[in-house]
């Protein structure tokens, strides 16, 4: 179920003819990381054009909009802003002019020193044009002595800290690079001469392009012309990859860190078939994010799969928010429960997380309305306990159910016959082996020390 | 998989204040029956405010638009045009002006006899705002020497043939009236005192509404504050439901025809199954519209269902359409294969239907591609070889891939290992029994003489 | 001073490749005839194209909604509608579909027998697609015998009565026409093979074409491929040419009922002088309608002429409406007074007419901030003591100052030292001679008998 | 005649609830000085809010617009950018976030050093967003050791080198300054308890406000609360007010540089009268711009004004571009010449200025086709021989008339019977004394030394 909200979709392409083109279609591929608003910029002979807007992909990029994006290199992004700072200045990619060049610059996660950069650079007189953390890198490269770009690349890169898939161009070059933890996915592909960069693989797939391999943590690639090379990290750590990629973020279509997405999902619904068995008369999965999961309880408990739950998905731009008089109709305008397949039936709901709980606790009174006897809830992930500071925008901890709540009471607030977790023991076992997880959602250990609950609001404070 | 296109979607309401909103709700609920505009007309003591415009219901209904909507009776229509004579000025509901008075009415169906009136029409003075066929319906109504709306209404509609679900009102009555073999659906809800009648029964449960019951053919229902009341047909004809509504049209929690659509999908998936069993190693579907179907064909045949076609649902207002040297990504912009599930795999597909099957033959490739060694196409309806007449917009007949290939041209030209089609009688047997049917798009037989197939194209020579 | 409300400007093209665009460049040199909205029909092999829209000509016309205005045959329309029922519905040209023919029709003017006709109409069952009186003109075509189109037409005008000045065209012909008495104006002009019927002859003087003569009050112009013929009138009836197209609505460089208006503008300020002459030491216009009338009294008078008083001519589509808070700033947006003229100084302002007074007492309010020390208000035309009924959107007769003020209680009322009108005998010399004027606004001898003042608001009951 | 490009209008306002729409208004009226973007940030408690757009004023601020932005303080911005580089990017205020604050900057002038201190930025490691000189200003601010929000202001300009008229506020207080010379205007209002910076006094009638003075050159006015005072400049020089904005750019209701502009016009063309008298029977203004001027020509040289040329003002958004096919209406479109006045008459055309002389080829070409017999044109300045670098959009040198064509050759390019040009000795007697005047673009002499012609190509290189 869509609860919580990824910052960033990127992509960057290098090598053809119709490059802003193809990133807005492989833009459009990954709309699910991000669909507040859009942003591309292309370079021709070293010129900028950049087009952004509010709104989905399809709305943002028109043939007009295209048509002004000339050039062999592009970069995009998709953005998931919170409400509030949600504005055509908060979107990506950020560019910057600096002796005599352009930058732009995409970037998926959160950097945990980016107010003390910030605050360090503001002390040496710079200014900054945004309220958002990934602007410091830019600063940080304007800074750098080293005269190659991926060289400004990495040293400004060396200075933060935090999760960061980033996607950047001079408009001669395209880099690429990751974190040294991998928080957040990236990977390689290739069109004929071109090289692609995109969050998922299901990015390649829609422009034709082969999926080559991730991007490791720490590493950094670049992309010239046809030409494509590596500069490795220069010390290894442990690796940190995010485990709600496979849990619920990515699209089950894509590879991510290296494997596929949708086996791994639906080892979570066998896994916890075994871990959590249900007597009931049927699974139902909450469309689309859980299907795979339910898939994988109902093959595991032998109990069948239906379709209890259709989902609308005729969502335009501005979605038809109901007046006053007519609240509560919200989840009913993208799910309605199938009467005849619910009706005197005990039910395994499949879902894949709870983080509020509040669109479940709807969820389960529509369920109840249509008949079922018996509502059981099985999630595919451990209860969600902490903030996550590494790029995806969690509520606060005392917002978070599982926070705040034990089982029972969450299984008296959700109004369910029971509810249960995927355990982290066995989420780690049926997770792709040998990669390295942060599960710091679940467990609250954070690889990387934040400096604060406030460093969002304060950046914020000044919104353009 | 969504290639035919369906006329309408057609809600009145009345009895309540906020009418225009929950018709605006409703429509949104009847989207998948008409994606290229909408419009809605409201009554507040007696004068109409109307707004119409294209795009999704979503992008058409503003809070601004709605705010102009006042009064306690509405109207609305959603419509798929067919391409080239879609325009602002053939949105319905249609507006007339006439004696004092004003009308609205929404039509789902086609008049088969149209042309002729309109020309009869036409002789005697009359002029004409469309080139819509339900226009004529308000020239007869406003020529009726009756005084009472409904009995204007059933005038007038004595006078046309084909097949119909209307909805009307002139500010004071709803009216809402089937033709007499009940080609398209119509039902009736209630929401405290207001009554609602829409396409389906899904526009109910969005709005919170309980369901009654159908229309039945050739019944005429009047709705007057909170009063309800019938007139029943002058004499009965042998009913004609179109079977396309539990194959594809409806959505599946919908109650139509006064059935649920899943399970009858459920069992053509079944029986299909039966008929034409497959050696494999797993079955897909086509997201969404075959999934019911699919899931039937998986359980009889014990083969385990998977998903194998990832649909991205992210469409905009205006389509990303890749410029010409970008073509062929047509297809990869609406699905993409789960490489993961089937690389290797023998592999059921089932769909729904099959008209000119261009886009099956592009999924069959992208299947290939993603390494499904084998793909068994399994159709949960019978060949389609005969265009239709009685709402849906159909290619010609040699158009449909059917009507001028043999089971094994169509085998050859989708490049699959085997295609099977659910036989007329195993459908007519899967599917509720005791209603009766039109199947003249399987079978050629048309209860209702047709003037000709280009009456469309000389009602659509002049468009405004 | 701009304060009555013209109906509308009309424009008609036929026989040149780019029709709709000469069309769309006529209609900007007639904004000055309606700015609420503006439509173009246009005809290529029979097949009509439309494009309307609210706003100024240079919003409405794209270059995207041209391209799709393609033939040879055009109709335009600038509309003047009045606050509260201007909708996009009611735009002309007015489209009707009849026997296989569509037919636009353009109209400036009023029919004083519109509502009588169309309660006729409605009782034989047509029906109104608008609140407009003009579209009883098309239902009387669609009802004729007739075979030629412009037979048709004269049919159809010979049952209406009122002023009018109508463009219609079917696509094969192009038809002009004029009232037996000519109320409103309608020149011919040509360019090239191509001839035009225009409102004024400034719409020819932008796109080049020269100036043929003024379509006769009564007669019939029709105009096919590149000849152009005329249908004179059966019985000729005394002429009554609206006196307020000289006074104030036409442009000044228009030829208007075949005579110049600017020089016949520039003698009502010289006669004004001579028989209301003021001891003063300047002249100031209101621009820049009555730039004119104030150098023709600054001439005769010898009292020199200054500018006094600033309009800003930058007013897009949504003007900007102060807040309640800043009311008050409604004529200071659009005048400025120039203090450095003005100050210390006795100062005759010279204006056409005053119909509420509202903004002439503001004016003078700000005159007299600005430092003048007198104030002599000198009127180029009669005082409006009674409405119009053909075709001018006057207010009702209780709110025309001059109806229930005494020359007196106008000075107080205005707050300055005198105010004169020009004599209705003067006016009467000092315009082009022979051509037989209405002037029942100031003197209430209508020369068609009314239905009574509520035919208006009877139409617009309901509004679409 | 409008040909020149003047760059900006700048408007600030503290201490008054409605400080946005107040500044709203004043930039309606200060639209001319910059027609194709606009504007605005406000500040409530430190944070700031902004709304930019392109387009008239009037179309810019919605209410919508509007209410978005609250606070007690406000600064604007009207731009005229140059073809080409119009983006939304490129639009003021400038706004920049630096150590915890936001600044907002509005810039009418050019600053001669820009690029030099940008590439001395730049190596330090700034990163700048937009392509304008006046981003160099905010930089050094961020840059400055100073505390007092107008001590960095000012520690700011004393590094720059140009002409500018700056508005600055930090949301507490209101900064306005001119340059050492005082190319550009800027004068101090007060409403009530607030007080207004603005370019012209215009902008102060309109809103209601008094003029107090004008900011003096190299003076720094703070504003803060309702309290006002005034840091003088450190040492004096010889002031050089752009006398440009005697001869056209300011309005001529305006006082500027502490005089009323009308005047100052009317005189130009009262010497110029006696300096070239002429032998004609009327004499007529190109409209709006030279109608003072041609008042004065006509009053000293006793031959009669008149209007000759009629201006359209209707002009939208999206200015209607004829297609190639009716190329060289342009002019047509915005003027039409009164052929009643001038036909068989010698005419004397007072203009102001001649830039490149292809619009005044083409009016001279539509009075003679008007029937003008003899044309002899009259310039209220002199020859144009020297490109602008202080805030002027001027073409390069070679692109101007007077620069590359001896007074013989630019009557024969005009084609009219003479044209003589105000002398510059003329021109300085008639402006007013004691002020001080830059006067480089007819002689030349350009009082501060400008880096190269290229520099604002260089700047836009890489325009975002």
């Amino acid at each position: 179920m869509r609860h919580w909200k990824e910052e960033c979709g990127v992509v960057g392409i290098a090598g053809t003819d119709c490059a802003a083109e193809l990133v807005s279609l492989a833009l459009y591929a990954l709309q699910h990381r991000g669909q507040e608003g859009s942003g591309i910029v292309s370079f021709e002979d070293g010129a900028l054009k950049a087009h952004r807007g509010l709104g989905l992909v399809s709305d943002v990029y028109t043939a007009d909009a295209l048509a002004g994006l000339d050039g062999t290199i592009a970069v995009g992004h998709n953005r998931y802003s919170t409400t509030g700072s949600c504005s055509a200045e908060n979107l990506q990619p950020i560019v910057a002019h600096s002796r005599g060049s352009a930058i732009a610059l995409s970037h998926n996660g959160n950097l945990v020193n980016a107010l003390e950069l910030r605050n360090s650079l503001e002390d040496q007189g710079a200014i900054f044009q945004t309220t958002m953390d990934s602007e410091v890198i830019v600063h940080m490269m304007a800074r750098s002595r080293q005269h190659a770009f991926e060289d400004r690349v990495r040293e400004a890169l060396g200075r933060v800290v935090g999760a960061y898939s980033v996607i950047l161009s001079d408009g001669q070059k395209l880099v690429g690079a990751r974190d040294p933890r991998g928080f957040r996915p990236l990977c390689i592909g290739r069109l004929g001469d071109a090289h692609i960069l995109a969050s998922e693989s299901c990015a390649l797939d829609l422009i034709g392009a082969d999926y080559l391999r991730e991007v490791e943590p720490g590493e950094l690639v670049v992309i010239e012309g046809s030409r494509i090379w590596s500069i490795p990290p220069v010390e290894k750590v442990d690796p940190k990859h995010c485990i709600f990629e496979y849990i619920y973020f990515s699209r089950p279509d894509s590879v991510v860190f290296g494997h596929a997405v949708d086996p791994v999902r639906r080892r979570l619904g066998q896994t916890l078939a075994e871990e959590h068995p249900a007597d009931a008369d049927l699974v139902i999965a909450v469309p689309d994010s859980s299907n795979s999961a339910a898939l994988g309880f109902a093959e595991r408990s032998k109990i069948p799969f239906e379709i209890g739950l259709i989902r609308n998905h005729y969502v335009g731009r501005t979605f038809i928010q109901p007046t006053p008089r007519l609240r509560d109709l919200r989840v009913k305008i993208k799910y309605n429960a199938v009467k005849d397949v619910l009706n005197g039936k005990r039910v395994v709901v499949v879902d894949d997380s709870i983080v509020r709980g509040t669109t479940m606790k709807k969820l389960v009174k529509m369920l109840k309305k249509a008949g079922a006897s018996e509502v059981h809830l099985r999630i595919s992930s451990p209860p969600i306990q902490h903030p996550c500071y590494y790029g995806i925008d969690t509520p606060t901890r005392n917002e978070l159910l599982a926070a705040t709540h034990t089982i029972e009471e969450i299984r008296r607030y959700l109004e369910v016959e029971d509810v249960e977790y995927l355990s982290r023991e066995s989420l780690l076992r049926a997770a792709p082996q040998g990669l390295g997880y942060c599960t710091a959602c679940f467990d609250g250990e954070y690889s990387i020390p934040v400096e604060g609950e406030h460093t969002k609001e304060i950046l914020e404070r000044n919104p353009v």
